[in-house]
């Protein structure tokens, strides 16, 4: 058996970000801008960061890239999906804070411009800003062939909600039901550790899926390649979650049956620890996982532990619901995403994510 | 005498980069936010792309990266003032619609995390974020070793005005008065030309800088070096602008006197062509120039309309007035930049950029 592989030995070191992070957090002093005029912060029980004041609403950005996915579409030249992806990350973070994204901008850095590639880069922004329904509202290409040597790509989205709809994790109790969103697939979280796997075991992206890639949801031919199915596009949760809370302040008069939202990225399940300081998470009947999570594991010799702490494993987002709502919102978002599922409880055994699997076990992000 | 230097010299291809923001921009689709809905496009008459509606408001965003400028702060290690630059890029573009900036996100990418260089970008948004009056909603670090090879910084500047109260360029007419208020040097465009320069004549950025850099406004010690110089951040006028307009709101009831608002980027003067289509601009008592403009010019044997094409040359931001309010305005954005001073007008001469000295003339940008 081959040495066991992880996050960390894929060359992230984890520890060292959040140093990084640390640092330019506490370079960070409070805004200039008084509470009451637009542009001021907010600080919401939860600890989301982004949300500012503006008249009776709030509004929100998310800025995040794709990462070293982007690897693989450029080895493939395949930048389809890409656009997809840097939505993805940023619209699915504000949904977490019931925020509706309305507009998005990219950031493109290249070493050079390459009309091609920039509509197919364009192409698939346009593709995603209609499943997110969000107006693309500008962007930058930059040319810096001293500091990028292949494409990067970024965005920011702008989201809104009203003052007294924030979901914050405050609501959150013991007997919350979890409900799981299934992912398309690896999304855009988890690649460097991807990548050292493939590169180690000596495949190529435009080898031909070396397993049966076929799942729920996917048409995948006989011909699809590694790229193909790596490449799948992160989802966008928008409709089913927007259209979640505006059913509920339509028929409940709040957004309140929803006590947290968390996306899956990285730190797999480890990110449900975010939403609540003492609560803790079961999961007791997970989403089925696709079979890329499977192979990899096998092929890296990567723990349980470990492949719930990188990647979604078919789980890309978790509604934590009161109780007596649970079935009728299980319901409404079946109608967006058929095999949403209640995968689990919110409990008061300590401030830890349990899993059917005993293995799987998290006490920090 | 050496050969001379432009901008498409030092590596920058213009037509490529047009081509591909073109391609780009043609991928893209209508959005699918319908009119009078929280995010709907706005189509303004001056073409600036990024305004969206939210109630009896509009919302802006501007998205930039401070570019090459980030090579020369990474070979000395200073980063003191690549965030006040990030931060300038952004919100002086949405001064120029008349939208006050509210907040900002940062995108970091870097080969490795480095906690002390973070620490060093922090401070410096922090410092940015005071000097615009934002609030800093948000940041990303990414580790992307396979793509950066240094860091580049990005960001996102989100920015709302009253829906009647946008600058558009529509009311410019023969006669009005250009208003310049001072750059603080070379702020963040032009900076491949710059390098190129150096790097021809075989200084580096920590030698002793070889001309006075002495001009209004600056403290440099007998020490200062090119880089020093060089690095000068960024000016950010939030402060002239946004003081400016609530002071016509309040006093005249509108900011309409104001026609017109152009931000100095790469593309020099010939940036005011933006503004209209087919109205002309004179320019006939231009800012002064500060030295180290003059001192690039020689050593690259640069010719006048290419310095000015690639450069601010002084002039950091126009105001395009109307007439009867130009003197009252400058006063008023004195209070701020002592040097702002009345630079030239606009005509009825054709679509074109002339100047005092008429070897500068520009038809397109």
């Amino acid at each position: 058996m081959s040495d066991p592989m992880d996050y960390a030995s894929s060359g992230v070191d984890i520890d060292l970000e959040g140093a990084a992070v640390a640092s330019l957090i506490g370079s960070l002093q409070r805004s200039t801008r008084k509470p009451g005029t637009p542009g001021a912060p907010v600080d919401l029980p939860g600890g989301f960061g982004g949300l500012i004041e503006f008249g009776n609403h709030l509004l929100a950005l998310a800025t995040d890239g794709v990462g070293s996915k982007l690897q693989i579409a450029t080895a493939v030249s395949n930048w389809d999906s890409v656009g997809i992806d840097c939505m993805a990350m940023n619209v699915n973070d504000l949904l977490c804070v019931g925020a509706e994204p309305i507009a998005f901008v990219d950031y493109i850095a290249v070493p050079k411009p390459d009309p091609e590639v920039h509509a197919a880069v364009g192409a698939s922004l346009a593709k995603a800003c209609e499943l997110a329904n969000v107006t693309l509202a500008g962007g930058e290409t930059a040319s810096l062939p001293g500091i990028v040597t292949e494409l990067d790509l970024s965005g920011t989205a702008l989201g809104f909600l009203d003052k007294d709809s924030a979901i914050t994790g405050e609501r959150l109790k013991s007997g919350d039901v979890l409900i799981g969103l299934p992912s398309s697939g690896i999304h855009s979280n988890g690649f460097s550790l991807v990548r050292s796997i493939i590169n180690r075991i000596g495949l190529t992206y435009t080898d031909s899926c070396p397993f049966n890639p076929a799942f729920t949801g996917r048409a995948f031919g006989e011909n699809a390649t590694l790229a193909d199915v790596l490449l799948i596009p992160t989802k966008i949760y928008c409709a089913p979650v927007i259209g979640l809370l505006k059913h509920l302040k339509e028929s409940l008069g709040s957004v309140h049956a929803v006590h947290g939202i968390a996306h899956i990225t990285g730190g797999g399940l480890s990110n449900l620890l975010r939403l609540h300081d003492q609560l803790g998470w079961h999961i007791d009947s997970p989403m089925p996982i696709p079979p890329e999570f499977t192979w990899l594991q096998v092929e890296g010799n990567v723990t349980d532990v470990e492949m719930h702490r990188t990647f979604n494993m078919g789980l890309g987002m978790v509604l934590a619901v009161e109780q007596e709502h649970a079935e009728s919102i299980l319901s409404f978002v079946q109608q967006f995403e058929a095999t949403a599922a209640i995968i689990g409880h919110v409990n008061d055994h300590g401030h830890k994510v349990t899993h059917v699997n005993s293995e799987i076990f998290y006490k920090h992000y």
